[in-house]
């Protein structure tokens, strides 16, 4: 039996900022004394989480699972990584099931020797691993609105953060003989939609992967395994799954997903197209929408990101955007990556409003909604990259503003 | 339908150094037509990995799975992160079934305050996440004897490394007011064994935490759900789990597992005990045993890590340590944590032998199985980190020396 001290409440109990946090110990409650133990589970070849934890992701309500999308349960993260299992899905045809000792890609157009890779060959070749986020160019789309999202998941859940390992595409063109009339690459899926997108070859040739690992086995079924494109800081449908081909060309595509979707419409009715990089973009995780406080300590914490590279600033307002504290940034950040941000906070129970701001490295500060709306307007579907606001009640209850 | 572009075989092949690694492409194969496509599968809550992966943790030939291991596949690692699920397992009475909402963890002894936390105020109080490697003091111990073990898996695989979250220990210890004459922590785990270990009021002070995520979730249940210690650079059983208990002390409590186990024989016949550094190893994880190598480009791959910070240098050998060649070393390289190192290499089909030896921060270079013996002799069954030879045959097959 382990022997339990008597807490002598009245010494310590609020002589710290962390006193409220730890009222929970403020009982006299002894460790439950659970009698004798016993043996417990055996080992396990591949193993899972407690039945206790029941995260999932959220489903849109759709009609064609196939053509649908998940999001991940932001209000839930912990550290930086998502895990595969949560990380947010959108397909458009459902995920093809692809024996990858049949699966090829093909390298060809404007190329002095196409080539035809198998998995096995991409997995062989010199290769690199990057924690980078992905986002859906339509995440936190419903901010546009006048009835934004009620959970972190809800209105962001389409962003997730991995660690990806793959084959730069610089050396696959390279070893291609890319010509120099060859000005966008056009990469296919090998999904029912064929989904095609097409990038410069000045993106190809930088940072560009083709992906077969992700957080530290190969690809999952709907992440493209076996082999998916990976541009980071890029919007997510571009990052082509389940990549069969690619094609150097002088030309884009000009298909479905960069015309008719994946555009941006303007005030002045004119669309933007090829608008590749998610931009600085931050969120309040805890507490937000659907959370419930008790007055007194909380970390408040959350994550900022930018398709242009590392985060330099996370500033965290209470009072609704009125003055506003520097968060501490958990290091090691990285380019393209989440950025886990935190700031301690007594709240003392009366109303507030929280609401995160980050700021990238080329100095571009995320905008408020109403900063967003002036230049974009509010026919937009895609790249809302707002400050998003929670409201904290009297009760303790938080809520979308 | 796709054009297939002939492949102009003599143009290209051998041009460059991977040349041999791209012979793949060889072939006119065209691309595999598919015929019509099919809609593919839906969305869902909860992902898992594809039907054609199959990685599994090495189960211990052990009568009794309760009190036993499993080892990570770490000839089929990608990057620097473990999946959970594939995390090596050591217990010591089996995984207890703990429900967070009933757990408790105390702080006592040598404290002005002693105190009781609920799970639900550990995660809610100030937290950090770091990359950082785990791994079992016994891993490797195959390697001093005879007859060392025959793939990455079976010596290394008591080694993985994931993204921990947790509460500094430090935070703790002051909030209960850790007196001056405590030196030791005494931790102790909620499994049937009541696993007790000690470690130095000056390391909980330093980097320790009492850890709550693992890669973006809740600990996985093997991996002490709901809390266990996370102690960044020490073996792996003082990391203890589903810890229920810290103690204070002025004295260890000179536990079953920190003196008949967990202690080194020396040659003298003396034990070192106390041993909690996990010094610098490294491995090469591709080719490791069980590989068959075709002759031609490879991309020569593996992981290094120390107890005491950055791995600096990752040197490698074919030539059974004849000559050596620098590693690149993947960034960011972080402290405690995996560092994968790269290096090319054209087989060209003739006998080889394969090692990898790597230097930390401190300058500590990771020694041969014959240096390491001269200092601890052959009596020892923990903390091995000598180099690690593969063999590679004429016929490509790869095995341990």
């Amino acid at each position: 039996m382990i022997p339990i001290h008597r807490i002598r409440r009245r010494q310590w109990l609020g002589a710290t900022a962390l006193g409220a946090a730890l009222s929970a110990c403020k009982q006299n409650a002894p460790v439950a004394d659970e009698g004798p133990r016993l043996l417990g589970a055996t080992v396990r070849p591949y193993g899972e989480r407690s039945e206790f934890e029941t995260a999932k992701r959220l489903l849109a309500n759709d009609r064609y699972l196939e053509e649908s999308q998940t999001r991940t349960p932001l209000g839930e993260s912990v550290g930086i990584l998502t895990p595969s299992s949560l990380h947010y899905e959108r397909h458009h045809s459902g995920v093809p099931r692809i024996d990858p000792a049949q699966h090829r890609l093909l390298i060809h157009g404007l190329v002095d020797r196409p080539l035809v890779f198998t998995v096995e060959d991409i997995r062989r070749l010199p290769s690199v691993s990057r924690i980078y986020f992905l986002e859906c160019s339509g995440n936190s789309g419903s901010e546009w609105g006048a009835r934004p999202a009620a959970t972190a998941q809800q209105s962001h859940g389409l962003a997730s953060c991995s660690e990806w390992t793959g084959v730069p595409l610089s050396l696959l063109l390279a070893e291609a003989g890319i010509q120099k009339s060859a000005q966008w690459l056009i990469a296919e899926g090998a999904d029912a939609c064929k989904m095609v997108r097409s990038l410069p070859v000045s993106k190809g040739m930088d940072d560009v992967l083709v992906a077969w690992g992700q957080n530290g086995e190969p690809l999952r079924p709907e992440q493209g395994y076996p082999l998916r494109l990976f541009v980071p800081g890029w919007e997510g449908n571009v990052n082509v799954k389940w990549l069969r081909r690619i094609e150097a060309s002088d030309q884009p595509a000009m298909a479905r997903d960069e015309t008719s979707k994946y555009t941006d419409l303007m005030p002045d009715g004119t669309a933007r197209i090829f608008t590749f990089i998610m931009e600085a973009k931050s969120l309040v995780t805890y507490p937000s929408g659907g959370d419930k406080l008790k007055p007194g300590f909380c970390e408040i914490s959350g994550l900022a990101w930018s398709g242009r590279g590392l985060i330099r600033r996370v500033e965290v307002s209470t009072d609704a955007g009125r003055t506003w504290k520097d968060a501490s940034l958990q290091e090691p950040r990285l380019p393209r990556a989440f950025t886990r941000f935190r700031l301690p906070w007594n709240w003392d129970g009366s109303e507030a409003q929280l609401q995160s701001r980050c700021t990238d490295e080329t100095g571009y500060v995320q905008p408020s909604n109403q900063q967003l709306t002036v230049l974009r307007g509010l026919a937009s579907t895609y790249h809302y990259n707002g400050i998003k606001a929670w409201k904290v009640a009297a009760d303790g209850s938080v809520t979308h503003v």
